[in-house]
C-alpha cells in the first residue's frame, strides 16, 4: 500500500428530510447566495424546501447553472459575491450546480479573473463556504474538492481541486432523486461505476480493504441500478445509488493505491466535440480500454470477473473476455448505448477526438502513463 | 437505510515516516501536553521519532497513562493542562492512551471536576485539540470521538463521546506496530472484527453497501490477522490490519442501519471482574451469543457465512452452525482462547457477572433490547 493523506470534511446528512439539518449549519449573520440549475427543482418541489428551509435568513438566488457550467455564467454570481458581501453558498443540484458553486466560491476570494485558478493554477488559499444539497448522485462533488468548469469562448473545459472548496455540509435526499429523468440515473449510475474502476482497475499494491471497498461499490450499483430504473420511486433503491455514488468519489476507496483516469481524459475530447453526456463517452471508452490495456491489468480484471460479476472459469483469457463484455452488457442494461456507431460518430471524428487529445497535452495516460494518442486511438476505434 | 448524520473530521497521515507530517499540523504557537503510556515507546524507537518531530515544539511530557486508562491518573494530566496552559495534546498509543487524551482534553476545558462528564453527562462543548500517533491498531480511537475511562477508586468503567475530543490528526505508521508483543495483536485484530459484527450482525434494513464494506473489512482481517502473527514485519499486512481496525470503528460502516453492542457490554462485565483482555472477552461472548440468538439473527448470520466464510450449504441451519464454529476458530486461530474454561471462570464467576449487568442497568442489550439478564446468563453459562 502506497503512503497517504486523507481527510473528508463534508457532513453527510441523509436521508428523507434532512433538508432541514441545514439551518443549523448555515450562518444567520452573513448573506446566502443559493445558487441553482435549469429550474427543475421548481416542479419536484426541492426549491420549495428549500425556501422553506431558509427563512429567517438573508439570501439571494443566483440561477441558471448550466451541465457543463460555464466559466462565463459563472462569473455573474462571482460578481454578486463579491458585490453584495455574500458570505456562505448554498448548491442546489447535481455535480454542476455543485462543481459551479466551488469556482464561485474559489473566484470571489480571489483578487483577480478567476480563470487564473483553472488555466495558470493560481493557488486557492481562502473560500466561501459551501453547503450542498444533491439532487442528482453522480459525481460525488458534494463531498470532494474537485470541480470542472468549461470557458465558452475558448471551448476549454478545466479542472481544479482543493479542500479548500469542499462543502462544509450534503444533504442527500433520496426521495429527492424520485422525479429525475431515466437519462439522468442511467448516467449518474454509470458515471459513479467508473469513477470506482478508475480507482480500482490498475494493478495490486496489496491493498485489499480498498479493493474490497471498491468491489462493494461495484457490485452494489450492478444491483441496484437497474432497480433505480425499474421503480423510480423506491427510497431504499435511490438511497443505495446515492451512497454509492458519494462513496465512489469520495477519495476513500482511491487511498494507498494507483489510479488511471484514462477513460475520463478520452472521454471528455467526445463530450467537447460531440456534445456526448459524460457518462455515455464512459460508457464507449471503458470496454475498449480494458481490452486493449488487458495484460497491463490482467490481474484486477481477472479479481472484477470472478468478485463483481461472479464468474469461474478456469481460462482466464475467457474470463477476462467476458468480464469485458459484462461490464458493456451493465452499461447496455442501465440503458446507455455503448458504440460511437450508435451516436452516428466514426473513424473521422476519432481522429478528431485523438488530435484534440495531443493538443490539450494528454499523450501519456493511464496508470503507467502508457496510453499514448496512438494507443488511445486504438481503443476509440474499437469503439466504433 | 435508516437516516443519519456522518462526518469524520480526522485527518488520516498513513504510511511510513507519517509521523514528520505532524510538524505543519500542530501548533507552534501553544504548548503541547505529549501524552503517552507506559514507556514501550521508548523501546520501539517511536519516542524518539516524536521527539524528533517536536523539535523547536514547546511541550511537557506525561507518561503513565495504563491500559483502561484510570481517572485517578488522567487528572494529573488534567492539573498539568490547566496549570501550564496547554494548548494542544499529542497522544502517542493505542486505546488507552488516546481515550486518555480525549478524556483530558475535555476535562482541560470543564469547569468542575472531569468525572461528571462520564456521569453525570455533563456536556462537552469545548476542549484541547488532540493530534494522534497509532502504536496498536484495535479500537479506531485514532479516528472517533468516544473514550472510555475507569475511576479505580469505585470501580467504575465509564464511557462518553462526541466529536469535539475527536483527534484532528491520526499518524498511522504500520512499521510502529512490528515491536507490538503478539497478544496486542492478537487482541487489536479480535476487537476490530467485533467491531465490525456489532454493527452488521443484526437484520436487514436494505443497506447492501454498508453489509459490504462490514464484509470487506471482516474478510481481510480474516486474510491477513494471522499474517500479521506469523511476519510480524511485513509491512503490508500491518498495513492491512490497521487500516481495517481504522475503518471497523471510525463511523462509516455503521451509518444507516441497526447496531447491537450486547458482546461489548457483557464483556466489559468479565473484563471489570476478572480482569481478562477486553478482546478476550468478545471472543468469549460473540460465539454462544451467535448462537442464542439465531433466530433474530438468521438472515445475516446466512450471510456473513455465506460471503465472508464461503460457505456453500443447501440446508441453513448446519450453515449457520458452520458460521458461529468458524468465527470461534478464527479467534482460536488468532492465538486467543474463547471458553471462560480456558481462564479458570465458571458458573460462580457467570452469576457475579450478570448480577453486575443488572447492577448496571443492562437489561435490555442487543438490537432488539432482547438481551435480558437471563438470556445474557444463558450466552455465558454455554461459553464455560
Amino acid at each position: 500500500m502506497h503512503n497517504f493523506t486523507f481527510k473528508n470534511k463534508t457532513e453527510i446528512l441523509f436521508g428523507k428530510g434532512q433538508v432541514q439539518e441545514m439551518r443549523s449549519r448555515m450562518p444567520n449573520d452573513k448573506k446566502i447566495l443559493f445558487v441553482y440549475g435549469g429550474g427543475s427543482i421548481k416542479k419536484n418541489g426541492i426549491y420549495d424546501d428549500v425556501l422553506k428551509t431558509l427563512e429567517g435568513f438573508d439570501y439571494v438566488e443566483f440561477s441558471g447553472v448550466e451541465p457543463n457550467p460555464t466559466y462565463e455564467t459563472l462569473s455573474k454570481a462571482v460578481e454578486i459575491a463579491k458585490t453584495q458581501d455574500i458570505g456562505f453558498i448554498l448548491a442546489v443540484g447535481g455535480g454542476s450546480v455543485i462543481d459551479g458553486a466551488k469556482y464561485i466560491a474559489a473566484a470571489a476570494h480571489y483578487d483577480g479573473d478567476g480563470w487564473d485558478i483553472l488555466v495558470n493554477g493560481a493557488p486557492v488559499t481562502t473560500a466561501l463556504p459551501i453547503g450542498a444539497v444533491l439532487t442528482l448522485p453522480a459525481t460525488g462533488s458534494e463531498s470532494n474538492g474537485n470541480s470542472v468548469v468549461t470557458k465558452k469562448a475558448t471551448s476549454q473545459k478545466r479542472a481544479f481541486g482543493t479542500p479548500v472548496v469542499q462543502p462544509e455540509f450534503a444533504v442527500l435526499d433520496p426521495s429527492y432523486t424520485f422525479s429525475l429523468p431515466t437519462r439522468q440515473i442511467s448516467n449518474g449510475v454509470v458515471d459513479a461505476f467508473v469513477h470506482v474502476i478508475e480507482q480500482y482497475l490498475t494493478y495490486s499494491v496489496n491493498a485489499p480493504l480498498q479493493d474490497r471497498f471498491a468491489e462493494g461499490i461495484l457490485s452494489t450499483l450492478i444491483e441496484e441500478g437497474p432497480k433505480a430504473l425499474a421503480n423510480p420511486t423506491d427510497y431504499d433503491t435511490r438511497a443505495n445509488v446515492m451512497w454509492s455514488a458519494t462513496m465512489a468519489l469520495n477519495g476513500l476507496i482511491g487511498q494507498g493505491v494507483p489510479q488511471d483516469w484514462a477513460t475520463h481524459m478520452i472521454g471528455h475530447e467526445l463530450t467537447a466535440l460531440y456534445n456526448l453526456d459524460h457518462a455515455v463517452t464512459l460508457a464507449i471508452v471503458l470496454p475498449p480500454l480494458m481490452y486493449v490495456q488487458q495484460d497491463k491489468k490482467r490481474d484486477k480484471l481477472i479479481q472484477l470477473g470472478e468478485r463483481v460479476f461472479g464468474l469461474q472459469m478456469e481460462d482466464k483469457d475467457k474470463l477476462i473476455e467476458e468480464t469485458i463484455k459484462q461490464t458493456q452488457n451493465f452499461f447496455e442494461k442501465m440503458g446507455i448505448r455503448t458504440k460511437l456507431s450508435d451516436y452516428e460518430l466514426a473513424a473521422d471524428e476519432v481522429t478528431k477526438a485523438i488530435d484534440n487529445l495531443k493538443k490539450n497535452g494528454h499523450t501519456a495516460l493511464g496508470e503507467h502513463q502508457d496510453i499514448t494518442p496512438e494507443i488511445a486511438d486504438r481503443i476509440l476505434t474499437l469503439a466504433i
